[in-house]
């Protein structure tokens, strides 16, 4: 049978994850995302309402010209978690391909909320949930699709692996080994141990290189959460105001700050937009979340509810809010200006359990951020989190487990690739032999 | 009464400090430490034998010339913890003074075995032992010595407080806010709390300004222990060589590893001569300490121990080691040159539970022997560390607990300091009035 | 006769500079600048209209209230440049001295334009004209006001020094040692070391700390002008569009860029508000600067000439313009954004003979425009520059022919002093005795 | 005819290039060159008494068992430029090959030279001189070696260019763009123009990505002579110790040192046996460099100078030493040591025209060097120095003149390599069909 790997998008850049495997005739397509830096470097730019073709040419979304290249029929459309750089495009490119999109519930859930938005294309693809530990047929030929449980910063992650005569191909995006993850089973290493060793093993891993660069091993979530929790009872006895700040999509983390906010007797509330579609949509999945936990919006509520909070007494709430990276319009960054009801004085507390994604555009929002807290008498604790991306030591145990026949680095560009590069070919890999260093729009032939 | 403070070393560096508190006729010095990288730089410089003139000339020790314009008589020498930088100098200058050296249990034993090996000047002062939370009379004019316990990358470190009936004199040096440390009480933040607020307050700050120029709150040992978990678990199944190295001062991390590694189905064993003298002394003065692990110190045992390791496994044992900055003739160098019985292979894996001390020698020496050990195979992880030392959060929490009169910065350069004088201007503090930017060799008067 | 001195602003920032100098009963005041940082941070603040108070209270004018703590009358405002961080709150402050304004004719001609646009305050102060060389009385008491001729990133810089029966107080920021400038002479050391070794000598020195923690030695303007000569010569053959961007008041840079525009065969065109400010001041005054250059400073002519370089052809022009920061607002950011009539295309240039000012929130900017020309197709050369303030051994050469009684470092942060103060003490000066690190708001009893 | 290029060694690093080109039956080799933090990172190794397979596995000489591989005969031998990784390994490798080794006569030179230490290896290849600009038939079908004068850090770099009936390949390694060298010709731009459209044009360009993540152009020699003049007239005045450091090879340097030292009114004298064997070289084969400065190798005779210079008075006297890496043997650690005749003061200067090479060894070893001669009083004056490869604005430039139809990236790691593909990219190549990425030990088929 053969097989073929088109490498659409992600493989020049963090963003727009783009991949598609054909199997005989028999095509599955793993992400469709966004790469949210490309729409933002133009000023008030709304991409509801765009074309796709339109996103292509500024490199927002992957340019999947190249499927016409891969004869076959897609069969399902495999998002591998939920967020934008791997879901974002599906509202723009699903609906050019007569598949089901597959994932696990709480990814469906932001695939269904993302199509919501979406003003410009129609789409009628089913939406079929799977969960973790699950396989379904792919096609007529003994083609077989399973998600491997994996532990990244947003719940529900999986590795989709699909099986086929020759070997397993799996999509190693994105993931962190993680043996105590906050929210759900540990990483399933028995099981990737097992698909490196039964049938034809593993024919293709295509692996997360976001780290690739960094030795060591990426921390626990359980690690951060211990951070977070010396960093919030450090605070048990202040009775000012204490605010956190987390990516809204990342669920164990708002749990553990729900948490640990109770345990130092505040009332947790999360606030913005994006705070209360995540943990909105954890809750309404069924994920092991607080379910008592009040959410805001929208910005007259969200304005509402600090006025509320004032009165009441600052040092009976902690608001968890969106702008850990100091963007513009976020509310922190608003309660920074001064802007909203909620006044920060000499000691209230700040807490970025978030890390600034690196790019200098970020670094100088927060810079900013920072200071105009600052200036309001604010104290910040930067930093308090780890990455949910694997490191080199990850990326060797992953190669002792699959023992891959062929691998295909993604989700960084050249320089991102290249610490992997070098682990791959001290395991005995060749560049340009086993290991393919590929960009966007390439086609693969393994068989 | 007349309350004076000399500065006498460690003002312009980290490393050989020295302070010195006149209150009447009555004089208390804090710390007499080594400043390493002043001896280090020269090839070949053995101390034991140097004198102190020399030493000083070279900027090791502190220069206490200045002592002969404090008008009082020198009532104890008090040793906040054992590291180096805040005893080592007291085998050089404390035979010079008439008084006894005052510390924990744990500090005394390390200054009895820094004398042992001193060959020029005969030490024949008292040695003290005074437990945290103890107290004593200094002199005959209601002055008063207590020990307050703090929390720091040694066991038994203690803040020294000098109570004066101008108010007291807190010597800060060093610390960190650990609420949950692995051995030991937490840091008695009640007890700095009350001395802020009973009699005339704190007269005097001396602080330790290492990272007054990070942002937030330094983790608690309990962060660096799961990381710690999280890393030596991730290995359980590895059943090849296991190494760490961390600082040997260290005995909580030690402690850590030791219990990690038996976790995890591993004999440790200590190697290298500080590694040896350190724990050894931990478990003679009873720290909470495993009394059962086996420890090597000398070349010659150590290299029959490695053999023995060999013989019986490597994946049975966990070898801790010196070396974890890379110095040219420590253990773990020496190993990654292929130097001792013990092979590296393949996969093997070495934890720094140790960050590198940010100085390009030290850089450059841990650059090597990291790539020495990948030039054999082995797999590195870094960084598995806390500081051990406040950050700015820490400094506002301190303030804000004593609320001092006066102060000073200490154990850093102008550079180092200067986030602190930030801080404390922010809080009301004048630089020149209350607040005390000084240098090596100042007197200070307060009353 | 008593001498003190009273560091009003600049000495905790880069950034609203302002020194008095009180000999007996006679006062100069040097320098009354503005710290635009500290507007720029507040969205769309025009401070031409706002109240000396607040723009105090933001910390973007020096807070000169401790001049009440001065006895004695002030005599003469002497900015020793025409920078913002030197002259920009002389529009605010100045109202309030019965006192001229002395400074080289440039200087003067850009005080005059910020009062014109001053809409709060009125102003009423005599400005008198005075040359590098020049001298003038201070008071009837034996003082004398000198320039002395230096070289910095603007013209008709000088240092003033107040000569008094005490000793001369040199007010040394902002310069670079620079003996083959592009305009004007070469820096007057000769002077200085005359002062040095005159009368009784140096009383005190005030220096410009910006890059004392830098080593070495700043290269000459005729080093930045070769770098620039070696990067537009190299356009030589290319046709199609070349685009400069520099500081506008840098009117040595900006000619040479003239100069080579010319030399490689186009015409140079100044274009935005402040280059046609500074330029056409330089002209105006009778700097040495090409009297027939085009300079354009309203948007609507801004692109109306651009259209008429689009017509003519890009290849015959080279537009000098502002925005080498990336300020969102500026030229170069709207040409980036393609809002003007000037096409960039494939293959265009972009030189900055610029640094980025070193903060984050300008490092995101320059980066944002640098994204957005290189999505042009936009090629860009970068860092074609030299500082205008001393390194290390710059000051080592102004202690060595000053050779001051006292020494106050100015023009950085206490962080930004640590360089100078080391130097300082290697050259026998001690803190606190003769080497003053003060803080904004504090006055200096030297005699 | 077939083309068939093997990328032997300098595809994965700095160092030991070496690459080979058949055209049809017609072999020819491109540098032979040694890595030499390979061989310094093992203590004491001599390399001259190894076999060349030990170096092999090593790292430190390219592995050219691939050579195997390719069906035809080795015609030549062709250096670039003299320095060692891309002459160090022909002493090893070169008598495999029954070919002459052809370079410019400097090359040649230093080949003989290298030749001359061997002990393990006889070596009877020819040595053909050819100068730039001249041509030599390879082979009987039509090829044709031509010589194309480039610009460096050392004197007589070429890019070779092997002209073939399918097109010209070209050796672009190592070279910056400058059209205003101190010593030799300008690189020839319009012969590589002409090549880019003769015939059938270029198929293949081989280029030095040393600087490729480097933004703008690479200054010209003469910004650094500048840089240099600045600093050095800046001493003018000054009567004790002067030292220069900088790359032996780098004749141009090492003649503008000269040159400015005499016109201060010293005598400059070249110390340590790398400075005394490149200059000596460059004297002997006629380069345009002062044929009357005292040379000395040795280090008796060294330390018999430097108290002649002690003895004439250091004011008179420039001496140019090695040791710009701080590293631990050479003459400028030796005398910062305090272990040479020569004794540094106050005051005295020391100028590094160099740059540390980026690697953590050599800023530990440079910083140690640095506090050493600090402590002996001595002023530092550092990076007064350009570099000898092309940054990106050269690299588009190459293209544009050269329009190649393959190109291969090299001199680097796979990180170095990602900002010249990208620049590849963004001209329209493509990774995968005319980009070659490639590692040691691959062949490329071209034709």
């Amino acid at each position: 049978m053969e097989i073929e790997i088109a490498t659409i998008g992600g493989y020049e850049e963090v963003g727009r994850q783009m991949t598609a495997v054909r199997a005989g005739d028999d095509i599955v397509i793993f992400d469709m995302g966004l790469n949210l830096s490309k729409v933002l470097i133009h000023d008030n730019l709304r991409t509801e309402g765009m074309h796709s073709l339109d996103l292509i040419d500024m490199g927002a979304i992957p340019d999947d010209r190249v499927m016409s290249d891969l004869e076959g029929d897609v069969q399902a459309i495999v998002p591998s978690h939920g967020h934008l750089d791997h879901i974002g495009a599906i509202s723009k490119l699903a609906h050019r391909y007569d598949a089901p999109v597959v994932a696990t519930p709480f990814t469906c859930e932001l695939v269904r909320e993302e199509i919501e938005d979406e003003q410009k294309f129609g789409f009628d693809n089913d939406i079929v949930e799977m969960e973790a530990g699950g396989t379904m047929s792919i096609g007529d030929h003994g083609c077989e699709l399973e998600f491997v449980n994996v532990t990244h910063s947003i719940v529900q992650a999986i590795n989709p692996v699909l099986h086929t005569p020759e070997g397993a191909i799996v999509y190693g995006l994105d993931k962190r080994m993680d043996h105590t993850p906050v929210i759900g089973d540990p990483i399933d290493m028995e099981r990737f141990r097992e698909i490196g060793r039964e049938g034809n093993g593993v024919l293709c891993y295509i692996e997360d290189c976001t780290n690739a660069n960094k030795k060591g091993r990426t921390p626990s979530e359980s690690v951060a959460r211990e951070h977070l929790r010396d960093v919030l009872y450090s605070m048990e006895e202040y009775d000012g105001g204490i605010i956190a700040s987390t990516f809204s999509s990342h669920i164990a983390r708002v749990k553990s700050i729900i948490e640990f906010a109770r345990e130092i007797g505040r009332q947790p509330i999360l606030l913005g937009r994006s705070m209360e579609q995540y943990s909105g949509t954890a809750k309404q999945v069924g994920i092991d979340f607080p379910s008592d936990v009040e959410m805001v919006g929208y910005r007259q509520s969200i304005d509402q509810t600090l006025e509320r909070i004032m009165n009441d007494g600052k040092g009976n709430f902690l608001p968890v809010v969106t702008g850990h990276q100091g963007e513009p319009r976020a509310l922190l960054t608003r309660m920074a200006r001064g802007e909203t009801p909620y006044d920060l004085e000499d000691g209230d507390k700040v807490v970025f359990s978030a890390r600034i994604i690196p790019e200098p555009t970020n670094e100088g929002q927060r810079y900013q951020a920072e200071k105009l807290l600052g200036m309001q008498g604010a104290r910040v604790y930067d930093d308090v989190h780890v990455s949910g991306h694997l490191r080199q030591e990850g990326h060797y145990e992953m190669l002792d487990a699959l023992q891959p026949q062929h691998i295909i680095p993604a989700h960084q560009d050249l320089s991102g690739f290249s610490g992997y590069v070098d682990l791959c070919e001290s395991e005995g890999y060749q560049m340009g032999r086993d290991l393919h260093v590929t960009r966007n729009g390439n086609i693969i032939q393994l068989v």
